[in-house]
């Protein structure tokens, strides 16, 4: 039998902290690096060791999982020249933030430099999809690269090959807009609703079952005409993946109206200083263009 | 023991064969009453009786359901001085028709001054959830009048009173345009993976179960990116949907920018042709605008 690969974990935040622990639980053995390193300390009950270096790190490891949260903090961490030269060769890293299609395919040429693997692979879900092992993981990458983790993958959730390196990263941005255009569109609903007359918790609840029932309508929408705007995901984090999504498809030529009209609503909305509140707080966006008590 | 009331129905098409039929099995005196007679025999074998005209059939029932297709067909039958001044006196009008909320509104004021309580009643399901008393009743009207017919009703699904008359109508709008939105949102995505490299087929499976997801990403999603266009809903009902509700909101004083987006999108699709296909079949119309092969 051969024995199971060493995990290397860097950013033990929101996400990375249930799947450095879920690993562990699973009998592999996972060491993290963190930049602020109370935050990996956590995770020391639970079997998992810490690196005193992302260099020690990745040269103890044979699969790194890169959690962190922007471009700039993988570039520091992992994509520099002396990080990746202390790497064992052929080890693969597997990028689960959420990064721009561009900026992936340039991390794998780097990594492949190095004779490394990169498989491109945001997850969808959040923390309580990382804590029950249910996430949604886009994987971009070859299929035997991607076939081979399937295993290791398996203890965080469904994986989907969704194309080569850079997919992976389109398929969140496919993700994104659904969710903000789904829920502009709940906003309209309920306030030509209201404004008609019936009352939006009602609507909502006899829209559930139909055919435009949707987890957003179930789960957002209910906030949404209760008006609880405590971020679960910040309005702010839906502008940027708006942003990226309109500025990806001007890069490829695409005309998406759907898609703009959502983003310029998102970026009312931020710009009226609702950036901290839940995304479902844009139904405030539309009955403040209509000038409606919000 | 309250003996039940005798149930007349007007308009046996693909919602009314099944209606009549389930309120029949359920020990209701069920009459019907339809322009093409034949449809109307059908139903015979069910235990079902055939009036001879509509004036009969409101004489000789205290709850009369129409499922006519569109407002001309209800005021020639049913909202017309002759007939409605044959009905059983305090009888109920279920209007189960998608019509607008001006229009339910003018037939009640009619009903109402002959003594007849009338609720609006669109239903969202289809002849599926028709057939399994599974629809989603959409009620505007008076709590009382709709709590009486709940025994009657919960054979054809779950009711839901969403406010007086016009704001089941104002629901099913609701209903439509957030179907049209998220079908227009799935095109935009599923063709900005296709042209980033990512296929499809699997970035639909990868959003399923996540924050993405919903009863047309399940069923009408897989329609899409296996191109199969067969209506089931054709796109040109799509239309006067996404039409008729932004007319309300222009009458309402209300600016829906998604809404009026999503129309647009509907309207172009429609004009280039495509208006027998099926609603799904507005990703051919995010493609032909990108003058991408369809």
């Amino acid at each position: 039998m051969i024995s199971k690969q060493r995990i290397g974990l860097v950013g033990t935040g929101l996400m990375g902290q249930p799947v450095a622990r879920r690993l562990a639980a699973a009998g592999y053995a996972v060491a993290v690096w963190n930049r602020s390193e109370h935050k990996a300390r956590e995770l020391e009950k639970y079997g998992v060791t810490i690196a005193t270096s992302p260099a020690r790190l990745v040269a103890e490891t044979e699969v790194i999982i890169c959690l962190l949260s922007d471009a700039e903090a993988c570039n520091e961490v992992l994509f520099n020249e002396s990080t990746l030269k202390a790497a064992t060769q052929n080890s693969i890293i597997i990028m689960m933030s959420t990064l721009s299609p561009e900026i992936v395919i340039e991390q794998q040429e780097k990594a492949s430099r190095k004779q490394l693997t990169y498989i491109d692979m945001p997850v969808s879900g959040g923390t309580h999809g990382a804590e029950n092992g249910t996430l949604s993981l886009m994987a971009g990458g070859k299929i035997e690269h991607i076939d081979a983790l399937r295993p290791l993958l398996s203890h965080l959730g469904k994986v989907t090959r969704v194309g080569e390196v850079g997919a992976g990263q389109l398929t969140k941005l496919a993700n994104q807009i659904i969710v903000a255009g789904t829920l502009s569109l709940l906003s309209e609903a309920f306030t030509l609703a209201q404004k008609g007359g019936a009352d939006p918790v009602q609507v909502r609840e006899a829209l559930l079952g139909g055919l435009a029932d949707s987890t957003l309508l179930q789960q957002q929408g209910e906030r949404m005409v209760e008006q609880d705007f405590t971020a679960r995901g910040p309005a702010k984090w839906q502008l940027k993946d708006t942003r990226s999504t309109v500025a990806l498809a001007q890069q490829l030529g695409l005309n998406l109206p759907v898609t703009e009209t959502v983003n310029t609503l998102f970026s009312q909305m931020i710009e009226a200083g609702d950036g901290e509140l839940d995304h479902c707080a844009i139904i405030r966006q539309i009955k403040r263009l209509n000038k409606l008590a919000i």
